[in-house]
Formats: structure tokens, sequence, C-alpha cells
């Protein structure tokens, strides 16, 4: 049974291809507004027959017939991701590096076939989860150096293996999709409750592989610290690390295959930690009349030890933007969660911490049982996993839409805040001439630092897109890692962030990476460009 | 300013050497009973001045005389650790590999220069911290591959280099030993509250090192959580990496370095988080019938998103042997804390879980401002770090005291605590020729499983000890691994445990490890035998 799949030019499955018209009026009616426009000078789609691409430059050889295709329609899905580029592309109909066949392995030993295969005719390996990736992670752009691109995709081992109710852990395969894993999951009772922005269309192999950051805000929410062991097969064999809780046995190994984002081989399985059925929970939206303000009031209640699930706060403009609330406050979405207990005393104290910084709240909302469905905060909700939709309407319409996030200590993130907006407004202006809308929010706290996050839209030109999205970008994150945050906090490296993560990753490490790599895929053929720069 | 070191043979410190009585009061009355012995067959702890050892096997070069020293004393000093093998060996005066010089650090360029010197001299590197390992991770045992061995000692740099009050982190040197560290952080009003049981002696980085477990018995309890970054010299270079909350940018280069047990380098310093003052707390002791039914209760509670600062469970054996409690039930010390709000909330339903699997409690106890430091839990927290005296309490008197300490899935757990217990007590009579005694505690608890310890006793002879012991490690050890636990959850894997991790460690990312090594120590130089075995 294969799984539901994601429409090859945007989000949302290609059995339901429709775009939400809801969001794209909102769109329309805001940044006609915004921008000052009577319209958009909107292009239209190419049809999916008039999209040109190259031959496969190999064929597909005997051994891996059975599950490798290089059918036009897959090698055009398996292409490109969704970033702001990918949708430049898929809107121009230029799918410049497609890759030359598209395995859909079926097993361990079809991983294996296609490696040893690969050896021999000098291909590219690249591991194709659900596509999701907002940064080149899965468009093989190889240059000369290799004579073929497979692009490996994982989404037929999409099964829960066994499930251990004692521990509360499955042992999943790396292939399932979000909604997959889900509902396999659902009958034992248990939820892995990891839900990225990316959760309809990305596997689980693909978040382990990428660091994904989960649902909840504080605390364990990491897929890195849900993971108890891991199965890879690479180039050089299969490795299996121990099934374990917390250990200190040597170095762990799944903390390197984790962030390495397939560069070291395929991710096949792995045992992860499972949360029980939500009993508890209250929800609530706190505002703030200076944002700042509200950063302190979150950094305190990071630092008191709560571990709320939700600890979100938005700007006026991130509100506005999104039709959360055109109450022009600063918002706070602040929920607690159980599967045990009721929370009311976590509520209250988190709620004192607010009310010490300014943050003003209405409490009778808490008494409803649906209170995180309801107002901002069921606004918020929805939209959060919606605005993945932003980029088929904005493409096609000049309206260039970015984000950037990072990692930063609590001591230096007032200057990042101002910094970056700085720095970004300012970009927009010189890439397109006029002043684009800015907004920035948090999306995980921690008790020494928060990883902050700024989406931006601009007015750009057909055919000058990309160069314009280029320009902010690099202004804003040159100026992240200049101030000492990360390329990323967790939206993945891919190979567009290559250059800064070069820069914030020490000399030495870099060459303890490629000697992993020379040990692991000595014929360096996994997923080339991305973690691991070449050597010499 | 030099710190306060600890004495030679023991625990405790070398300006104030004397056992405590009270411990060898309490291990004579309760073991002269327990083996039916009317008296011990002591020996008695050789003079400093009769202890032979070999003469050093080369001169210090000029180039290091200001920071090096071969004296008697100080080779002797750094000959050993604090494991039942060491302890045997102190009281025998036997120092097989005593380094040939002790370098006392004071700075990373006197690092630079040792490692500079020993490539031609073929001299190993044994990083020392505090020296209380329990695995032989100090004890230069190399054989004929290396012609010397420095004991490299960072307990000068022991300072606490900056604090940062808003992100509760500070940047402190890795030889700052425990009590040290605590007395520079006191100035500010926060506290590192990383509590290991060998806290007054071990080094900030011996900790990060060994991947130590800390005060709290659950949630974020290992010294690795609390990194931020950290700074390595190495033989290939010194490496720093960036200063972050969490992140996930690549995999994580910190993850790296805990738990390499300094076989990649040696670490100066690093960027912690700190914890503000307690200001709230409760403590409870709950006492069960049945140990399994008491660590139902305990993985209840791991289960709840709790998070308890103590969720230990101790057998009525544990509770005797210590006298703790001669009331012959099982013990959970359940303990919350806070630097913010009051814990009753946490702390009712815990013991609302407790009472569901059949604990007893007196809440009374409660109601004492100090109630973590009376009944049941005043003294279990008191014997809990003066445990490290037994050693030289039992060993002169042919007491072995042994300890195995593992990491298990729930699941797995009641089939692990049955098959130790019966291997355990078997490998004893076999060893010893009658009964030993043998105790099990939780030491750390996760959602997912647990970290079991296991203390042990038994009466062996003079001569045979190192055998002895073996016998009864090797059994229970070989045992774990058969039934799929880790060699150790926190205590370090040394020179002593390595034939198990190499067992539980995937052949190919054991070959990861070698190659990480090749590249940053390439003359293989720095703690050999630990961790990462030769290639080939």
């Amino acid at each position: 049974m294969k799984p539901r799949r994601i429409k090859y030019w945007g989000w949302g499955y290609e059995d339901d291809p429709e775009t939400p018209r809801v969001l794209i009026d909102n769109i329309e009616r805001y940044f006609s507004k915004f921008f000052r426009v009577s319209g958009f000078n909107t292009i239209p789609l190419p049809a999916l027959d008039n999209v040109k691409i190259r031959a496969p430059r190999v064929a597909i050889p005997a051994k891996l017939k059975a599950f490798c295709t290089d059918s036009r329609e897959e090698r055009i899905r398996h292409a490109l991701g969704r970033s702001p580029i990918d949708y430049v592309k898929i809107f121009n109909g230029e799918y410049e590096n497609p890759p030359d066949m598209v395995a859909y392995v079926r097993n361990e030993q079809d991983i294996v076939d296609v490696m040893d295969w690969a050896v021999g005719a000098r291909a590219a390996i690249i591991p194709f989860g659900g596509g999701t990736t907002v940064n080149g992670g899965i468009e093989p752009r190889l240059g000369d150096a290799y004579a073929a691109a497979v692009s490996l995709d994982t989404t037929l081992l999409n099964k829960v293996l066994e499930i251990d109710d004692v521990s509360r852990c499955a042992r999943i395969q790396a292939g399932a999709l979000g909604p997959d894993l889900e509902a396999q999951l659902k009958r034992s009772g248990f939820s892995l409750r990891h839900f990225p922005q990316s959760f309809q269309h990305s596997t689980l192999g693909g978040w382990i592989a990428t660091r994904s950051g989960g649902h909840f805000a504080t605390h364990y929410t990491h897929i890195d610290d849900f993971v108890e062991n891991m199965t890879l097969i690479t180039p050089s064999g299969k490795l299996e690390t121990r099934r374990m809780p917390g250990d200190g046995a040597g170095p762990d190994p799944d903390r390197l295959f984790m962030g390495a984002e397939g560069s070291l081989g395929i991710i096949t399985e792995a045992w992860v930690q499972l949360q029980g059925r939500i009993k508890h929970r209250k929800s609530i939206a706190v505002f703030f009349d200076d944002f700042l303000k509200g950063c302190e009031a979150v950094r305190h209640i990071a630092q008191a030890g709560l571990y709320p699930s939700n600890l979100r706060i938005i700007d006026a403009e991130e509100a506005r933007v999104n039709y959360v609330s055109d109450k022009n406050k600063h918002i706070l979405f602040l929920a607690f969660e159980s599967t045990d207990h009721p929370v009311d005393a976590w509520m209250d104290r988190a709620l004192e911490i607010c009310a010490d910084y300014g943050g003003k709240f209405d409490r009778s909302i808490m008494a409803r049982p649906d209170s995180h469905r309801v107002e901002e905060q069921g606004r918020w909700r929805d939209i959060f996993m919606e605005t993945s939709y932003y980029r088929e309407i904005t493409t096609p319409r000049e309206i260039i839409y970015g984000t950037m996030e990072t990692s930063i200590t609590w001591d230096r993130f007032p200057e990042m805040y101002h910094r970056i907006n700085d720095v970004t407004a300012k970009a927009m202006v010189e890439a397109t001439g006029r002043k684009g809308s800015l907004s920035c929010r948090f999306v995980f706290v921690y008790p020494d630092g928060c990883a902050p996050y700024w989406s931006w839209y601009c007015l750009g030109k057909h055919g000058a897109l990309i160069d314009q999205w280029k320009h902010v970008k690099k202004a804003a994150i040159d100026e992240m890692i200049r101030l000492g945050g990360s390329t990323t906090h967790h939206t993945s490296i891919g190979r567009d962030h290559m250059p800064w993560l070069n820069r914030q990753t020490d000399d030495l490490f870099r060459k303890v990476l490629q000697s992993a790599k020379r040990t692991l895929d000595p014929h360096w053929l996994m997923n080339p460009g991305v973690i691991i720069p070449p050597e010499g």
C-alpha cells in the first residue's frame, strides 16, 4: 500500500491538490494593502506535460528494475524540495538537476543493491523521505563529479514493526510519514506526538536525519531525545546501534547520525519513545505591549522548571499576517498538557510570571475543555500547519516569502533581535526597492536560550526572485553567524545552508566528519554536498 | 593555589586522611554477623616510603621542566584509580604501571608542549582529573607499545572564568573539582547542582569525558545535557565547539567528545548550564513490601511527566548494609525541588501513584523544612556520599565490595533483575565458597527505562581478591550484555569495561571512532586502551 503523496508542485495531497481558497484570499487581501498594489502579476503553473527535463543519463540495471523507475513524472517529483528557490523553479518549470532514476526501496537488501551498483556507475544516492526540505537537501546538484543520481525513496518502508507498551516505545520504519505512523500507533493508544510543521508530508527518518524539532516548545522536543536506537545501511555495511534508554557508555553513536542528513547512510528503522493519550490540557493566550518584555516572561518560565508544552511568543505583525489577531499586541501562547494529572498548578504559576512582566490574559477561556482550539490560540494552531501552503500562493504572485531561524543564548538574544530586524528590513529594500513585512516569533525555548524565527515577505520581480531572496537571506544569516547564533535551529542544513555551517563548525571537527564519511561511505556516494564537504 | 587533594590511598583529603570511624564500626559489625566470623584477617596499609615503583623511563625534557615532575610520590598518586582492583593493589603496595612523569599543566600551551614532545618520545598521555575512576581509566597499562607515560593532571585549570546570569551559564575550566567550582559559583547565587557520588574529588572535565550522571534521578541529569560547548586540545590542534542552547545544525560535535574519556583530546573548558538556589523542596520515603511493585510505581511516576529530583528505590538489603533502615522494607526516596514554586501538587500526585502500588508513607514528615535530612531519606543522603570510603575499609579486611550498573528498557527490567541477582549470587559462592550480600537500587529513571545498580559483598582471600572480584564481575556483566543492557550507565568504561563495550558497539561505529582518532590523534597518544581499541 503506497502512502498518500504530496502533490508535485506544492503542499497537500496529490489526490486533493487544491490550495485552500481562504488562504489565497487572505494573502491577496493582506499584501495588496501592505504593498499598496491593486493586484499581482500572477503567473500560471506550467502543466506537468509541458515541463522539460533532461533524459536519464543511465539505464536502470537489470538487478534494480523491480523497484526503480526512470519515469519522467517520478523524476520531476523527486527533483526539488519546498524552499523559496524550489517554488520559483517549479513555477518556472526549471528542473535543472532531476535524478536519473528513483528507487522505491522495499527492504534493506534493495538499498544494499543500489549502493553496490552506484559505486561502479559513479552515481550519487540522494535519500528521499517526504521531500519537504526547505534547504535543498534532496536536489541532486552534483556538477560533473558524478555520472548519475539516484533518488532513494524510503516511503515504502512505512510500518510500525513493534510496540512495547511497557517502556512506551515503538520500532518504526524510517520511511513512515507522520500521519501514517500515527494511524498505526493509534490502535495501541500511543502517539509519537512529534509534530513538526512538515508533519503531514515528512518521515521519521527525515526527522531523525535532520534533527527535527517537534510539538513541544520546551523540554524534550527534539526527535534526538526520543530515539533509543537506529539501524542504517551505509555503503560499508549495515550499522545497528544498541536499544537503550539513557546511558553513558562511550560516545553515543545515534548522535553522530542525527544531523548527518543522509550523508553517512540511510536510516531504515528506529526505536523511539511514545507518549500516552493527553487527558489534561490548559491553553491560553497572553498579550504583551512590549515584545522583549514578553520574551523576558518566556525566559523566566523556561528557567522555572515548569516545562509547558507551548511557550511560543509571536509578535504583532506575525499575528496580523496570519489573521490570528488584529489587536496589535504580541501574543504568548502558553499551554500545559499531561497524560496523567491536572495541570492547574503549573498554569497558575506560569500566569503569575506572565502578569509580573505585564502580560494580560482572560482566564475564563481556560474553563472551556477546547481552550486550545478557540480564539487566538485556536487560530494560531490552525494556521501553523497551513503556512506550508503559503509559498505556492506567494511565488506565482511575485511575493517572496522567506524565513530564517537560529539558536542563541538569552544574554545575546536582544542584540540578535534588533540586528536581524534591522539587517533584514534593509536588505529587503535593497533587493526589491520597497519595504517588506517582517515578523518574529519563538519556536523553541530552553533554560539557557531560545530559537527565534523570522518570517518576511517582500514584493519581487519574476525572473529576479531567486537573487532577491538570496540577497536578504545572505544578509540575515551572515549577521546571525557573526552574532554567535546557529545557521539553523531545526530546519536542517541541506545544500543551501552549507556555506554558513562551514563557518560555524570547527575545522578539526569537519575533518572528523570527513574521516567518518571515508569510513562509512568510501566512494562518497551518499547525499554529496550536504553536511560533509569534500576533502582537500 | 592548588586545590585540596584526595589522599593517595583512599577517599577523603590528604590533609585529613582518617577513615570515618563510624563507617569502620558499621562495616565490621554488619559483616562479622553476615559472614559469621569473629574478626577479619586485616592487613595494614604499606607506608608510602616502603612502596617500590620502577624508576622513570624517560627524563623530563627542558621545555617541560617548569610544570612536570617525576617525584616518586606524585607518580604513585597518579598510578591508580579507586576500583576494587586498585584498592587491592594499593594495600599490596603494587604499583605496576606508574606514569613516568606527571604534568601539572597551567594553560593550553603546556598541553600542546606535552603533546609535541610525546610524539617523538613515544609517550602515552593519560588525562587525570580527580583520579576517581572505578574502571581503570587512568592507569597507564600500555605494555611495550609506548616508551613512556605522562599523567596529564588538569587540576590547576580550576577557575570559573565567566558567569552569564541571564542565560544561567558559566564558562568553567575543566580541571575544577566539584567543591571548588561550587565555591566559585556560590558568589553569584548559582550552582551547577551536578553531584555524582565522586563529587568531592572529581572534575568538570572528568564528568564530561565520562558522561557522568548527576544529582537528579530523572530528567536532565547527565552532564551531557548541561554542556553548551567545549574546548579541547587534541594532538592535531585546538578544537572549539560553538556555544549554543539546543540546536539542530548537523551532528552535535560535543556529543562525540562526551564519553570519549580522553581518547580524543584534553577538554580544557566548557560553558555549562547552571541552576538557581533551591527555594522549595519536599522529600519523603515510601515503603514497599515488594521490590518489583515499587519499581512499577517508579515507572508510572517516570512516565507521568512529573520529573521528581529524586525517584530512587533501594531494596531492603541495601537499606540494611548501609544502616539506613532495618524495617526490612524496600524504600523509594521521592523528592521534588524547585527554584521557583512550591512543589506540593507534584508531590501529591506522585504519592497517589505510590499508594496505588501499595507504597506506605508518613506524610507528616513533609511538614518539616528539613524533610530531606531526616529519617530514612536523611540517612540515605548522608551515606550516599560516604560509601566512597567503603573500599578502604573492606579491602584490607578481605571483604570484596563490588558494584555493577546498567541501563535497560522497562520491558526487560524484571528479567534483568532476576537474572543478575541469580548470576551474581551464584558467582559469589563460586568465587569465595560462601554466600555474599547482594542488593539492588535504581540510580536513574527514564520514561522508557531505568538504570539499576547492584552492590555486592563477599568474603575473599588476600592474594586472590582480584581474581575473585573478576569472576563475579565477569559473570554479571556478561549476563547484562546478553540481556540487552549496557556495560555501564554512568560509571565510565575505562580499561576494565572495554571487553564489554566492544561487544555492545557495532563494528562499523567502532571503525568510525578509530577514524576520528586517526584524525585528531594520529600518533595514538591519548589515553590508549580506553574507548577506542587499536586498529587492525
